[in-house]
């Protein structure tokens, strides 16, 4: 293959020892754009993620997303000899993802100082909940805490409901983003540095999601303000909320973007005469009266289909969209076009259909390669090949389950 | 100030001439961990974060955030005396971001050709809502329709109410993350290639934010499942929702783990009963009576305070955790243990409370070195002391309204 097709990290060693899915989404990153992820799992059963549900094949499509493109070996790291084979792989290597509770890696022997002994310009990426450090940093933690700790769930679902969790794993996947991108900082520094010293990269899952919620810390410093549930709507646009439509789907509906967008979509509705009325004429009003705003808009896209109501509302300048469920993206036109869904080969069920590599650089994209492998594809290759091995070598540690 | 201090991007430029909100995130994250990033703005307001909701001495607070540690400058790129000065900046950055319609950039005399031909080294990130191609390309987006049309929207809620849309911006926050490490990739690839080479890098929101979302494409390719509003019940746990304890607080519970996490939790709560309970016993048994099994949870819960229900549940090893608001945050010791609230100087209303830089890079941390600036706040040190601009040229750009 050509350098480009390989993606711009080709060359790099990354070595993935963590379990579903905050930080194997961070090395699932790296290994879309073309560096050497080499996933090291428990020679029973390998990684949680393998045994989720959604199985297709006996395997869940939770492993065969967050495995794509990694090297799978394994090693059951309560043994010594492959504490010893870890340590020679992690000699060559540039990044070391893990997600042990804090302590737990130094108990295995394999503690960033003395790794960064043997290889000073390792990266360590380390992903807990709660980060390596403060009261709450030997705690377990599951998404929902995370979720339910961050201000996402009390200001998530409707004013006369109970908050609520997200539907998706959202707290892990955006620690994936910031992991891949706090690894390649690191690199980058380590690149500069005259010692060419790597790091540990202390990053929290909650913290991840902490930064994605804006600024309410600094409205909530100086303003006082403290975000409410108030379903689909929001502070900035009315109307602004999911309706429905005639034929049962939902559309959502904005009208930020200056106050003529308003009064064209009220235009396009043939309701000229709320552009002047009080209560519709502007932001402030709207907003004042967002009960008799909704129900109007309701009334309206209640007696329209929802194709008739994006296209005749966006001709207005409105943002309006239909909700899509995933059966409705696969069938769009423009995601068609735009290839966000791939086929990735897998070993026993043929081509597995799931999201593309995003995003697209132009010059050395990244691609999807092949969904996750089953466990120990990669042994004889690493173990044998590489480290150099001997078959009666390998055979001693499958028999005593060190890999 | 050492190496050190400065961040792992120290000796990187960037100009971030994007708007509110996505792409700005990408560039806030650079800025934070020590790249020099000059955000380049219309003269007649600039960003459109100044002037969003959520004013604090008049300008918004999402400007005092998204433009943290950022360097600003006025440009009217309309007229060509501004877009040579931008091209002379261009000639030495590394990176520029920008998130105007497809073939804008084109428009104004800086298509990536011609920026390349005077740097080839240039990343050049850009950002839209549905990417540089497709049959969407060229639409306007706002956040909403991306929400709508991702899968998100459509599985958050109840089953008995609507689609719901997030009370956050996360699919903007989200690609600030992914654009940032897209960036860190493309200039991996260009110090890695003998020609030194930058290149574009398409990053679409929708893309970043349907990338957050799992395995759902697998699953309905392989399994024809379509993820439904389910509240915060999860197929994975049961019990797993969120419940009303008797000091009107809500807590979050999941108890997934192993069997016997939801045995344990009955234990804590007084209730052996449940273990041997046909409807209780198993995962399988709760899910199929999952009405009966979350009344059963809320009585429990109606009857104690949110503090002693976190505390007795968590001793049992269920995942439980209070619903915090931002006001919660401040408070939470582990959050101050962990600095995640720090204070970021301003021009004209003392110290704002913001999040802090995350993750912690632990050799070579990033940094909130100031919030916002006002607008035009450097346009002295970049035009007349980098650019060498005389203090009359100044004057005239000022009065024709070029900066």
């Amino acid at each position: 293959m050509s350098e480009t097709s390989q993606g711009p990290l080709a060359g790099l060693l990354v070595v993935d020892m963590a379990n579903m899915m905050a930080a194997p989404s961070a090395a699932m990153m790296l290994a879309d754009f073309g560096a050497t992820v080499l996933k090291v799992e428990r020679p029973d059963g390998g990684d949680v993620s393998r045994h989720a549900p959604m199985r297709a094949g006996g395997t869940s499509v939770w492993w065969r997303l967050l495995g794509r493109n990694k090297e799978a070996v394994t090693l059951n790291l309560k043994d010594a000899r492959a504490q010893k084979i870890l340590r020679r792989i992690l000699n060559d290597a540039d990044v070391l993802i893990e997600n042990n509770r804090p302590g737990k890696l130094e108990a295995m022997g394999l503690a960033p100082a003395t790794l960064h002994a043997d290889n000073p310009g390792l990266v360590i990426l380390r992903v807990t909940g709660w980060g390596q450090t403060g009261p709450y940093a030997d705690r377990a933690t599951f998404g929902t805490q995370i979720e339910a700790m961050s201000g996402f769930a009390y200001a998530n679902g409707h004013p006369d409901g109970p908050p609520t969790l997200p539907a998706f794993a959202i707290a892990d996947a955006c620690t994936g983003y910031l992991g891949a991108f706090a690894t390649m900082a690191a690199l980058w520094a380590r690149e500069r540095d005259p010692e060419r010293r790597g790091q540990v990269v202390d990053l929290s899952i909650f913290e991840a999601l902490f930064g994605m919620l804006g600024p309410q810390s600094s409205a909530y410093d100086k303003l006082g303000l403290v975000m409410e549930r108030q379903g689909s709507r929001a502070p900035l646009s009315a109307p602004r909320n999911v309706y429905r439509a005639r034929d049962g789907r939902y559309v959502a509906l904005s009208t930020s973007g200056g106050a003529h967008i308003a009064h064209r979509t009220f235009a396009a509705m043939g309701r000229e005469d709320l552009i002047t009325h009080p209560h519709f004429a502007t932001l402030e009003a709207r907003l004042a009266h967002i009960d008799e705003v909704d129900a109007t808009m309701q009334e309206w896209i209640g007696k329209h289909d929802a194709d008739d109501i994006v296209r005749l509302l966006s001709e207005a300048g409105a943002s309006v969209a239909p909700i899509y469920s995933i059966a409705d993206v696969f069938r769009d036109p423009h995601f068609q076009a735009r290839d966000l869904i791939v086929e990735a080969p897998s070993a026993d069920i043929g081509p597995v259909k799931m999201q593309n590599v995003f995003p697209r650089l132009t010059r050395t994209p990244g691609a999807v390669r092949w969904s996750g492998r089953p466990l120990g594809a990669d042994n004889e290759r690493w173990l044998l090949d590489r480290l150099g091995l001997s078959r009666d070598e390998m055979d001693v540690l499958r028999r005593d389950g060190v890999i």
